[in-house]
């Protein structure tokens, strides 16, 4: 398997989707269809809806039973940028090269297109193929993981240790940065096992591949930040543990076979970012 | 049936329902949950609710039916509310006769609130005892009242000519106003009546009254704006379509006897206001 040819081939199905899927910027509700669009087409890696996808499939799926879902994920994690965006927030003028979405469409926009994205993955996630209760665990699932105890939770603690005068310990970054990025990569690869019609054996091996993908993508993440916990010596250091960590994620996919060698091509693509 | 006594105890379901589903503000996420709390507990008519829970008991279910869906319905009214009242939106410093929400926790801490109310919201939708078909009827009904078609188009309309020279027309002001706050409402109704067990034709009927009372609710609104677009003798023509709407929606619930009697009540309570 060429893993370069498989990411551009989903990427390609993943952007097809979303642009189908996002309603078209007319009437009344121009300005925020407009928005939503412009956060979330155009550049982006799509690694959650590609997690999603090769979880399916490796869990004995096809692309069409996860797209719905791999394309509220990529909704999601747009929302969380354009709302990370703001004056308020982390207040960024650029994201991926371009004005953010409320330097673009003003402050107002900015909120509402962020509302309106998490709004209509939700909806989205309602039209899935799959049976009622498979898309109510996939529902809670996401919700969950983007929530106080995920997502948001990360997002919260930044803001309040932004705001006081301590500074902040490599342990408390690791809880922020869990949260605030690995929450919803771990929770996309289950999201896909689900959706592919995986037991609950098999549920929990993709769980284990995915907690521990989370977990490295943020360690990698804090090799990178030059102003990060991760400086001289330790680099080394985190990234053994990141190794081991991915080792031990494709070693739970074993029993999947030829079918799981997208996301242990993934996983190696994931820990070797920038060394 | 004595309407007051039948809100007052519907209230005080709801209100403990509330206080038992929303995380206690603890640990690294203690400024967030407390900020969730503060903007849904204490003053509140909980109309939402006390309609959903209404409607599930006048198609044959039970309160526990509902529970959680009413609960739901608040959390995202207060959703809509906490980021309407941000500075870059309506600029509301108070609510309800309190600061609002970012007035008492930073505007930061105002739309990560407000964003995790409709997160909780629609994780707390997974946790009901429907059957998953219901809860994915529900869901979805709930992301479509509240998305671009309904509750944030409207905020987007409402935004759009805020910022523009042109006056608004009483046209596109009915527009404005359905979506904010009738399709919520209507919303309410008929989700109430899918978690209380309503089939195609019963959710008919509880639909055609939700659309009339969302309707009659903003009718009233705009008579007791004073300087809303209903003024001098157009306020008798308007009261008169208010009742007539009523009076039909009234109607529609004629095959759900005695157990509807509090979904006519209410409907009466919310054509009198103000008169």
């Amino acid at each position: 398997m060429n893993l370069k040819s498989y990411l551009h081939q989903r990427q390609n199905l993943v952007n097809k989707a979303l642009n189908r899927y996002l309603p078209l910027p007319k009437s009344v509700k121009g300005p925020v269809h407009e928005a939503m669009r412009y956060s979330v087409l155009g550049e982006g890696k799509r690694i959650r809806p590609v997690l999603a996808l090769a979880a399916c499939e490796a869990a004995g799926g096809t692309v069409p039973q996860a797209i719905h879902a791999a394309c509220a994920l990529e909704m999601i994690h747009a929302y969380s940028l354009v709302h990370d965006d703001l004056p308020a927030m982390d207040d960024d003028d650029f994201r991926r090269g371009k004005p953010s979405c409320h330097k673009k469409y003003g402050e107002a926009m900015g909120i509402l297109a962020g509302d309106a994205l998490m709004t209509f993955a939700f909806e989205l996630l309602t039209h899935s193929k799959a049976k009622p209760a498979t898309q109510i665990k996939v529902i809670r699932e996401i919700a969950q993981a983007i929530g106080t105890e995920g997502m948001i939770g990360g997002q919260v603690a930044d803001v309040v240790f932004a705001s006081g005068s301590k500074k902040v310990d490599p342990k408390t970054m690791d809880y922020i940065n869990r949260r605030k990025t690995g929450a919803l990569l771990s929770a996309s690869v289950r999201v896909g096992a689900l959706l592919g019609g995986a037991n609950a054996a098999t549920y929990r091996r993709f769980a284990r591949y995915g907690e521990n993908i989370g977990l490295v993508f943020q360690l990698i993440d804090d090799i990178l930040d030059k102003d990060g916990a991760v400086r001289g010596s330790s680099v080394e250091a985190v990234r053994k543990r990141a190794e081991r960590l991915t080792d031990e994620g494709i070693t739970a996919l074993k029993p999947f076979g030829k079918r799981a060698e997208p996301l242990r091509q993934l996983a190696r693509f994931l820990v070797t970012r920038g060394s």
